[in-house]
Formats: C-alpha cells, structure tokens, sequence
C-alpha cells in the first residue's frame, strides 16, 4: 500500500520587511547592549526567506501531499500581504508590543496558518532573517 | 566510548529530468485545473538536487559512517543512471501510470537505495524540484 | 551632473524547460558521442536561470534605469509565456530545426526582447542552464 | 615579467537596510503606481549584497592587488558604518530627496569610496537589492 | 501563554581550515585506497559551514532564545579560533591521532559547546565540508 | 547570418585545495602584519570554484561555441589533477617562491588552459576563494 506514504512536503518564499528592537521602558543606551545594531530607532530591514513544512500522505491520484496552488494561495494571503514590504513593528498589529525578532515572527506565522490546512498538517516553520540565522518552529 | 556515537552523514547530488502531470482518464481542462503548466503534454524539467541522509555509528578508525566512495557509488547507480537525463514518465517504468510529483520521486529513490546500505540505516531522502520547493521521505 | 550616469541594471528570472540534442541527420551513436547523455530522445529538463542586464541613465526623478514593472512584464510575455514548462525542441518553432544549447537559447531570447525597450538599450543576455554552465550573448 | 599582471579582485561584503520610495510631489495613489509595494509609506528593507571590485597590477612580492585587510578597512568605515541597520531615507542625508533605487544606492557607494584607494583602481560596484536584482555602476 | 513556545534557533558561521586523512600504520596504497586524494601527505582544504542548534524558550521580554551576540562570542573563541586557518591534524591536538573527518569535527564542535550554554539547550551541529556533504550529531 | 553570433560561455568546477602565505624574508610577526592568520606555517584550506569563460562563434550544425566534454577534459587535466586535494605551496612547483594568492593563482590558470583550447579563445578566468573573495584575469 504504498500510497500510505507519509511525505513532509515544504515550500519556500521569500519576502522583505524591516522592523527594529526596542524596548520602550529601557533607555537607548540599554536597548543598545541588549540589541546592538537592531535598536536603531528607525529600522532596519531583511530579505526573509520562509520555508513552511507540510506533512501527509500522498493522494494516490495524484501524488501530492497538497495541491501548491492551495499552498501558495495560503501563504500569499496570510503571509506575503501581512509582513512584505512592510515595517513590522509598526504594520503588523501583532508586534506593536512584541519585539519582532525571527523567533518571534517565525510563530506568527505558525498561528497565522496552522488553521487553513485540509488534508495535511503543519510540520514546521523555518524562518532565515539573513542566510546565517533561522529560527525553526514546531507548534510546540 | 566516543567510538559510539551517532551521526547523520549526508550527500547531496544533481541531476537533471523532465516529467509531466496528466491523469489520462481526465481531459485536458481537468488536468489543467488539477496540475497547471505541469500538465503540458510534452512535459518540461528540472534540476534536481538529492540529499540523501544515513545514520549511523562511526568507525573509530577511519571516523566515518560509511565510505563516501560506496555511498557515491550506490547513488550513480540507483539514481544518477535511472533518473540522470531522462523524461521520468516515460524512460522509468515505475512512472508509466504513476504521477512523478515530487513526493513520489523521493519515496521511488527511497525504495531504490534503502536496500543496499551496509554498516548503517538510510535516515531520510530530501529532494529538491528547484531552490522553491522539496520532499522529505522517512519510509514511514 | 550625477543625473547623467550610467548604470548597469540586471533582472534575474527563472523557468524550466525539458530539450535533447539530436541531429536527425546522425546515427544514434553519432548523436551520442557528439552530446553524450543530451541525445536521448525522449528529453531531459533544467531550471534555467536568466538574467538580463540592461544599460541607460538613471532617471533623476525615479532614480531609475528602467521601471522593474516594465522589465517584468517584457520577460513575462516574451520568455516565461513562451519557454517555461515547455519541451523547447516541439514547443517552440524556432528550435524545431536548431539544437536548444545554452548558446542558442541566449540569442533566441536577446532577439525576443532587444526589440521590446524603450529609454535604455538591452545590454547582455546571460542563460544559466545550471550552477555550473552559462551563456552570455551581447548582440555582437 | 609576469608580474605586471593586471587582475580585477573583488570582494562581497554584506548588510541591511530599509528603505521606501515616494516622490512627495505625488499623491499616495500615484506613488504606488509608480513604485508598487515600495512606496508604503514606513519602509522596508533587504539584505544587500555588495561586490566591489578594484584592478589593479600584483605586487610581485606579496601577490597581491591590494592588501583585503586594507579592503576591508575601507568598505567597513564608507560602507557598512554608513548604510547598516539604517533606513536610508532618513538615516543618511544623501538620500533626504533622492530615492534609494539599487542604481542610486550604487553610485553613492562608488563616490563613496573611489576617492580612498592607493595603488589600484576601482573598477565597479555591483549591489544585489536580492538574488533576483542588481545594479552596477563603473563611474560612467 | 505564547511565552513558553519552544523554538530551535540556528547561527551559521564559516571557516576554512586543511586536513588529510592518513592512518599511520597502513601503507600510502592502503591509505589511498580507503581514502582516495583525502590521503594526500601534504592535505588540502575547505571551507566549512558550521549551523549550530539551539533549542529554547523564548524570552517573554527580549524574543529570544539566546542573545546572538553571547552565541556569537562562544562559537568564536570555541570554534573560529580554534579551528579557523588551521591544519586540524597538526594543529588541533584532539586530532593528532584521529582522522578529521566531517563526522568527528562535528562531534569535536559539540564537545567544545555543549557546557558553555546557559538558558537553552545545544539541540544540533551540522558541519559542511562542501555544499555536496554534511554531517550531523545530536549528542547521542 | 545568425551562424556568426559571437557567445561567451562559462564552465564552473570546484576544487579543494590548502595553502599559506608567507614570505621566507620576513619574520614571522611580519608575516603575520602582512596576511594575518593565512600566514599560519600549516597552512589553510578552501573550497575554490573556478569559471572559465571562453568566446567564440556558435557552430551551426551543434548550436556550441565549445564541445562541453571537450572543455571538461582540459580542466580536469590542466586544473583539477594539479590542484585539488593539494597543498599548493608544496605540490605545485610554480609556487614553491611565489606567494597562492587568489590573484596569482588565477593567473597560473590562465597560463594552464590558454594554449589547449581550438576553435574558441579564453576570454576569463575568475576564481572564487570562497563566495566573498575573487579574482579575475583577462591576460592582459
């Protein structure tokens, strides 16, 4: 019965945002040794790669653990019109007080989608902020 | 005794097919809707990119799981001679009826390698469609 | 007069395509000793990437060589419609005789689109077949 | 005399940015026409990738165009001191008016740092927005 | 209570370094033969990639599960100045009699971090000898 | 004519190799004032990939500036058998005095391969030390 297969079906895309690291009741100076460059107050910016992880099993007509269109059309709507092109902390309700740092987004976008799946679960979220830092999330 | 210990030792290879999606009991409009561009009769290609990961214990004396020389060689047998180069629905006979998704792709690489490893287990196969878009298949 | 300078703008895109190299004109054997692993009939495929660069002065309102949108829209119409998801041999006439090496495919595109821009000139066609194989074709 | 070698050596350097692009003459509408998702009004950002490339003959001692450490010096104190972790539209004056297009931003660099190199040329700077877009400039 | 979500954040860094694969009681044919041009007297080089692990809550204030530029400072003085510039065979004392295989430098890596840690866990270390071969260890 | 289009084509090919910088003359503290840690008497190692771009006329009846098996017999000869798995400072003869700077050692390419190839001219050598580091040499 091979179409039992269970297969971990991911995809990834890209988009670009910016945001910065501030704690408000800390001054400057403090946000500096807890931040560094990223407490700059006007913001700074990414080209952000996001791979998310699906997890079924093959339809046996088709071969697909989901149709890509259904996934792309999922992301597009939840993911790419929310954070491109956009300044995060001051866009995206969600991080006007949450400090958007890649683990931080990485489980936004988990909540965001983990509820528009049919037929397969999410496995996992990987977020790259830059290609020597990503943050992975498992629901968890 | 840290001649004991356990690591996943991965390769990555490339190789270059073409395939197409077309259910023929549904007419072309149908297979359209169900696979878009993929669904061109003539089909289109790829390259491919293959991780194939192996768990096991290393060898106190050579400090490797397997020899890189057997593994390289199980993969231009398995995959690279089968695969490397060909129209996958019509050069490779496990694809006559069956849809070369992405996902099916792996698990058949899978099937064709897990066989023939000695000295350790075959831990996972992660293929790449392109940059955008990958299988993972434990043989779950 | 910073305004007058002259700038090199290169869009990158990608697509995939199946081809083979025969000369019908040759035996099989011939056909292989002459392309090796390309001569099989039934195709192969390559996600190709293509970057086409163009030249002008920057705009000094825009700050721009070219409208990206513009840009886009040409590669679109004039590459991705006709070369992505297609078997270049039987999908595009003007390879019905002439073998798709990278080299052809570049010309074919430069002479696509050099005919298409308005307010700087096409200055360099570069036709990735793979990471390891490009073409690059200036009109000469 | 091999030595008189002329070689071209370039170094890629890393950092991020945000950015918008808006004519304040134009209405929200007519930006957004104009430059798309890059006119929301708080920015974005991206990872650039810049290459500069400096010519010059090797030194027959030290083999060498230019020593990288002094390179390297130089890139850091016009580059990314000046343009890392900053919106440019509001963190650096050059681009007060001046839209922070790839081409724009390219130019700046090159004025930047064409006046600080002793003993070899600048040859060009190529600035990545993304893997999909760049921009070079060779002080035409 | 979002604050106790679980996250793996990854850093990579690079470094560069020469090894060679020779077990001094066999034969240079014996050594060639298990090894291939690994075995080469003299050595030869790569550039590794390194993707360090950890695994975490994040902080409710910061949204971090560690502060990079701690993780930063313990992969430096662990690993870079260790390893980076190096003849591993010669210079790092751990493998004067052990082969320096992907395998055991990653073992080596884990050893070196694993109690340096405070406030999450080493989840991984996964070492690239090249894009085409990695290796993984998870402490067990 | 379209027969007489003039095509630059690339090949890539990675080599591993090690070297060190160190100028017998000087002291050690010099050298190490002159190339840092690559002044390390082990020696170090790389990933190298290599570009070699010739340019030439497309053959009509192939549609090929050079035959790729062709090309590839020349950088295995000329290029991989004398770098790779090698310390190049010792191995290679020609830089028992001279320093393996990218720089020169691209050179030392060129002065492999320029007077092996037929029917199409070398036209580059760029060689990558590491994807932030490359030279590159016209012969001039």
């Amino acid at each position: 019965m091979e179409e039992r297969n269970i297969v971990y079906l991911t995809r990834k895309i890209d988009f670009c945002a910016s945001h910065r690291y501030i704690i408000e009741e800390l001054s400057q100076e403090e946000n500096f040794r807890l931040f560094g460059k990223c407490s700059y107050r006007h913001g700074h910016g990414h080209n952000y790669s996001l791979e998310v992880t699906v997890k079924g099993v093959t339809d046996p007509k088709t071969g697909m653990v989901i149709n890509l269109s259904e996934l792309d059309r999922i992301l597009r709507s939840k993911v790419v019109d929310v954070l491109d092109h956009k300044f995060i902390n001051v866009d995206v309700p969600c991080f006007e007080k949450k400090i958007p740092t890649t683990e931080n987004i990485a489980i936004f976008i988990w909540d965001s989608i983990v509820g528009t799946l049919h037929g397969c679960q999410l496995h996992r979220v990987r977020l790259f902020e830059d290609p020597y830092l990503f943050a992975e999330y498992y629901g968890e």
